[in-house]
Formats: structure tokens, sequence, C-alpha cells
């Protein structure tokens, strides 16, 4: 049956969606090309390049640096003042973020902003609006698994970063296998190691299976964590043989002047800031850049008291009678090391790092007197003021990537040091 | 002429447009919908909520907190971990970020996302791709003002905030006069002042424009600054007649142990990484929970040194000679309400903030021993070490906001603080 009006209202129907759906990219925009070198070249479209003004350029003539005019870059002036000799190095890295939670999204979005090379991201979680009270997810990526949702962003931010992503639990046996195969072999170059590996997950388990992966694998890594609370995090830096590893001590955390476990207790709900979760990541890829990129001093550990804006750092040896296996032949072989570099080069490594200062090894970079280190309160007197047991460590003796729930131990503090002294 | 095709292919083109549309749809999602309280619900769309599992809720009822469970929140459970007393009252709250850049858009989404109850947002710049070397914007928004762009994304973060922005420099004359009467009259019920003011710009004019402001309103606010070489900030609460104002001395930066200014001279590249600012806007907005909803300690003065790891911390008391005739003013009305307070309650006062420490009222308020601030060295004795000064006092006795671009103090600093000293 023939309808006159039909064609009409099918052309308009047309042009209505031709406009919503040109309204609708255009709200969007269209993502900006992969850019394959660093460029010096001063144009719009070179997102490394310093947004310059006339009048600054003719300072810049006037002070003799025309040569330099081109290449000012906001994160290439690193360069220029003196901060970091090589910027451009940054694209060679490969890092993998284990969890992109409420820190370890912003330490990928930081990274991906920097220009890292290649990031690997681990995560088994969906992201969900109660997630909106921290930083990078929006509402309507809610459903989406969290490593796709944050893919999908940082790519448009900045194409010229490799992903590559796993949405599963590492954890478990057979996920762990490839956690470990992925960043034995995950770097830019396929077959190479990852130069460093962040733990950002949000409990135990997790962090177990991080450590014992890269004390099996002697890979360099970084944890971090924010308390149950949410007013106290820290970063720690951990090279296996050479720094204590996530089981050789109760792991620490700085206290807020009341009761918290950074341990999150499932179902327990735990508070979270962005402000908090934005200083720990900030702090924790500021910390990847200077060990990347090789400027200023690297904090082994760095924590943060919100309640009192309070910032203690230390480092810790590893316990030459800790529980994982790995980490113990990593100690030998980083002894046999030392013992073969000529002498000079080891005193300067050991004023740098390992100190003998007490029964755990924990040496006071900054900050904190000996005096108040003496002073200083509380359940585990060797630690610095404010620096409490985050944890206790689990009871059993080998690694715990055995497909079963780590149990937290019910010894106290105080029996589980008086047993490690005692070992 | 007939065209027998047409309909066909039309009706084809038509489920095309559709199916596109669709998919550019469902790839943006769809923003949430307002909520009018902070409802205690457990419902998948409250992004108050804690995202909460079964086994969690089970074990949260034998604790016998079975009626806490649909108020298990994350950003609620602050109060219930008894850090924040009445979290809801953000949402009673009205702040002013002037400057949405690198630290000032992470600002206003930390607040967005904490639920704040109205931002004020100024600048006047426009997204560049040269901006995505720092947090928060992202390459297709290049070209909008970046008031439009940070509000589009900020509305649909949290739509429960009310936003109210304006494109402009808030240093021409009548820009100024506007911007004066919306700090005074902008807050949620209309006719009141805003709560606090927070400068996160990137110049020393701008600076002196919300000083100047502020002092003639007598109105709290906070400033924060990252140094040129990226690598150094500052946040600063500065109460009018209370604590020193940024006309009353030469701001102060955490050195870095490498020549720094933290103001941006124009036209001369400056560094920057999105690590810096995200840690300050971290500590700022940090500083501001505190303030508005008085838990913790809030901080004077927070420095941070990306190189070292430092975080000094201080307080500064007004300059009696301070250029600013409104800064004198409000130490006047400052004294008298001082002196009209009960005894214990003054006392109390003075120890929290006003010491005589030094000639500058610099007072310690943690991590710097005595000792270390008498071996302090540098071109200004009386400052604790890793501080130094920014910028210098400009040489104009009266306020900044007369039209003309300021210009810069070409007396040596040694030469400012003698001739204060002798005022």
């Amino acid at each position: 049956m023939a309808d006159p009006g039909r064609l009409e209202r099918l052309e308009r129907r047309v042009r209505e969606l031709e406009e919503e759906l040109a309204r609708e990219k255009r709200g969007r925009g269209a993502a900006r090309a992969r850019i394959d070198t660093m460029s010096p070249e001063v144009t719009d479209s070179n997102p490394y390049r310093c947004a310059e003004r006339l009048r600054g350029s003719a300072r810049v003539r006037r002070m003799g640096r025309r040569e330099s005019r081109g290449s000012e870059r906001r994160l290439m002036a690193l360069k220029r003042m003196g901060i970091v000799k090589d910027y451009e190095k940054i694209r060679t890295f490969t890092v993998a973020v284990v969890g992109v939670g409420g820190v370890g999204s912003v330490t990928a979005e930081m990274l991906t902003r920097c220009g890292i090379g290649k990031l690997l991201l681990f995560d088994y979680d969906k992201v969900e609006l109660a997630n909106m009270n921290r930083l990078f997810f929006q509402p309507h990526q809610a459903g989406l698994s969290k490593v796709q949702a944050a893919e999908h962003t940082l790519r448009d931010i900045n194409p010229d970063v490799q992903f590559e992503v796993h949405n599963y639990n590492i954890t478990t046996l057979d996920n762990f296998e490839h956690f470990m195969d992925r960043i034995s072999n995950g770097a830019l170059e396929e077959g190479k190691p990852v130069d460093l590996v962040l733990s950002c997950v949000d409990n135990f388990e997790a962090r177990m299976a991080i450590n014992t992966a890269c004390n099996e694998l002697g890979q360099i890594w970084m944890e971090s964590g924010v308390s149950e609370n949410a007013v106290s995090g820290h970063i720690q830096l951990i090279i296996p043989g050479e720094s204590a590893c996530f089981a050789c001590a109760p792991p620490l955390v700085v206290a807020a002047n009341i009761d918290e476990k950074t341990l999150k207790r499932e179902g327990v709900c735990a508070a979270s800031l962005p402000t908090t979760m934005g200083v720990v990541a900030g702090m924790l890829v500021q910390n990847v850049l200077k060990y990347l990129l090789n400027f200023g001093t690297v904090s082994y550990y760095l924590g943060y008291n919100a309640m009192q804006d309070f910032f203690p750092t230390m480092s810790m040896k590893p316990n030459p009678q800790c529980s994982d296996h790995n980490c113990r032949k990593q100690q030998e072989n980083y002894k046999k090391k030392e013992a073969a570099r000529p002498k000079e080069e080891v005193i300067e490594k050991e004023e740098e790092i390992v100190h003998e200062d007490n029964d755990w090894g924990i040496e006071l970079v900054s900050e904190i007197s000996e005096e108040e280190l003496k002073a200083a309160s509380g359940p585990v007197p060797e630690l610095p003021e404010g620096i409490s047991v985050a944890y206790t460590i689990p009871d059993k003796e080998e690694n715990l990537i055995t497909g079963e729930t780590v149990t937290e131990s019910e010894e106290s503090l105080e029996e589980l040091m008086a047993k490690m002294r005692n070992m």
C-alpha cells in the first residue's frame, strides 16, 4: 500500500539522526593522533610543547637561548632546568600497575600523562557508582571492567602509550602464573621483563602474591596503601634481597593517632577520600619517575599522616629469616654482589641504605631525631614515632600462592615480634 | 521521477544511523541523576554508598551493627570511624577556586567528588594540548575555555554540586570588582559570602589580587603553588589579621637544592609534572576538608620538596607594617577580638599559632629542631632549612588593583629583608 508521506518522513528522520550523531560526536570530540617521537616542533598539535607566548619568546631570545625556543615543552623542560638528564627515556620504560582502584587509576593516569612507554594493568573489579568519591572513573563507566574503562580513557589522553590489560584476579593459581609470565616478558620489547611493578591493591592476599612473584623473579617493585579510615597512607620501594620485602617484617603504616589497619577486611566498609588517594598516587609516581629517570632521592618508605601532615621516611633491611625462601635467596645474591664490588662503592651503598640502628634494621632517613626515636612509645619500641604495624605476618612458612585464602594471624604483635627476634 | 530503491535505501540508512547513535551514546553513557540528600540507601545507584559484599554484611551483623548496614558509605564511613563528626555538612559549603589549571582542576575535581555544596570557578585560559601532561583535562577538550570544560566534566561526575563559572581574568579592574562581589555573595544562599577562596593561579599578579580582595573582605583563603621546575610546591592558609598575608612577607617556597622561583615568568616555559600537581592539590583539599569539617590539624603552611620527599610545616604572624592597609586593619580587629576573649582561650590560641621565634614570626610546627633552624644557611637566616623566598615584595605601598601590570622589585632579598626589619 502506498504511503505518500513515508518518503518525506524517512528523509526528515535521516536528517535528524545525522544531526544528532554529529552533535554527539562533537560533544565527545576526536582523540588526538599518535606521535612517534617527542617532537621539538612548536605546533598547536604537539602535547609535549610548552604553551608559549610572544613576549616570552622575545625574552628567551634576549637570554641568548634562541636555539631552545623550539624545544620548550613542559615535560622536556625538566631537562633544561637540570632536574632530569634524559627525560625522553621515559618512553622506553614499561610499568605494571596491579589494582586500578583509587590509587592505581590515578597512578596509571599520571604515568600516561608523563609519557611512559607501556603500561600493564591488572584488576578484576568493575567500576561502580560507589567509586565516584575517588578520582578518575566517571559515572557513565559504571558496569565496565576497571581495566577496560581505564584503557579507554588513558588511550584517549595519550595514544603514544602502549596498553596491555588483564581483567583477572592475580591470586588464583592459573592467573598468578600468567601474571608472573607477563611481568617477566611483557616489556615494550616482548620477552623482556617490565621495569617496575606497582602494587595498588587493597588487600593482603594480593600484596602477598605480588611479593611472592617479585621475590622469585628478582623484580623491583613499589607497594602503596591507604588506611581503612582514609587519613593515612604510604609507599614503599622493595628491591628483592636489598630492602625488606613484604614478608620480612609486618608492613608499616603511619599512625593517625587512631586505631587503624591498612588491611581491608572484606565487607567492612572502608572510608576513602580522593585527597589521600591523590597524595599517595602522587608520591608513588614521583618515586617511580625518580627511580626510572635517576634524579632526586628515591624513598624506600614514605608515609603520609593526613591528620597531622606528617610524612616520615625510613628504610628497612631484609630479614635474614624471612619466611619467603626466594627472599632469602635474593639476600644471598645481593651479599655476593656487594662483596664483589670495589670497596668504596660498597661503603657508599651501605651509607645509602643499610644500617644497623635496631633489630629491625630500620634506618631513619630524615625528620626524626635519635632522641625522638628513643622516646617513641607504642607496641613496637624499635619503630620511629608515627609508624605502627599495619598487619601481622601470616602463620605459613612458605609462600601463599596455594589457591587458598590467606588466614590472618591471630597472634599478637608482641608475640610475633618476640618470635621473629628469636628466629 | 520515481526511484523504487529510494525508500529501501532510506530505511536502511535510518537503521544504520540509529545503531551508530546508540553505539555512540552507549560509549559515552548517561550521566547519573541528581541526588537530593546523602541517602543511606544501599542501592546500586547511590554513589555515596559502600560497595558491600554479602560476607561483609554478615560480619557487620555479627558485630551487632546491623542498623548501620544501610549507611555504609565510603565518605560517610569517615563519620563512623570517628574521623569526622558530621560529614554531611560538606554539602552546605561553597568554595571558590581561582585558576583551573594543573592544581586548580584537580582541586575542583576532588571537592566535587567529596560532595561540596557549591563551586565557583574562575579562569580565563583555554584548554590546550600542552596541558595534557597534567591531570584532568582531555585532548578532546582542547579549545574550550577551562571553566566550561571543567564544569561539563564535573557536573557529569557529581550533579549534586552547584557550579558557577566565570571565564575572565580577575586582575582587571572591572573583573576584580565582579570577583569581589561573587566571593562576597556567591554562597549556596545568594547574598552570603563563600566559605573559602582557593588560589590555584600561576602568577604573582593574580595572587596579589586574591590577597587584596580577601584582606578587604576579611575572607579566609588558601594559597597554593608549584615551582617552575615542577619539583616543589606548597599550600598556605591565610586568615586575614591572624596569619601573614601574601603582602606581609615574601611568600615562601620549599627549596629543592636548586635555584627556583614559584613566580611564573611569562613566556619562560615552566616544567610541570602531574605528580607534583596531584600532591599539592591533595594537600590543599585535605587542608580544606580539615578546615571546613573540623578534624585533624589544619596546616598554616605545608611545603613539598619532591627531590628529597621533605614536607616542612610552619606558621607565620602577620607583619604589623604590611603594605596592604586592609591587612593592617584586619590585624587591629583580630587583636581587639583576642583581647575581648576569656584569658584561657587566648593562651590556647597563641600556643596554636602566634610565636615570637624570630623577626619574621615564623614558628616551627614540626619536623625541624631548633638546632637545625639555627644551623640553617642561605640568604634568609631566620627561615627554617629547606624554605626559601619565592618572590620579592613589589615596591608599591598600596594594593595592586590599578589596572597596571605589577612590576617585580629589582631589590635584592637581603636589602628587602633589612628594610622590612627597620620599618
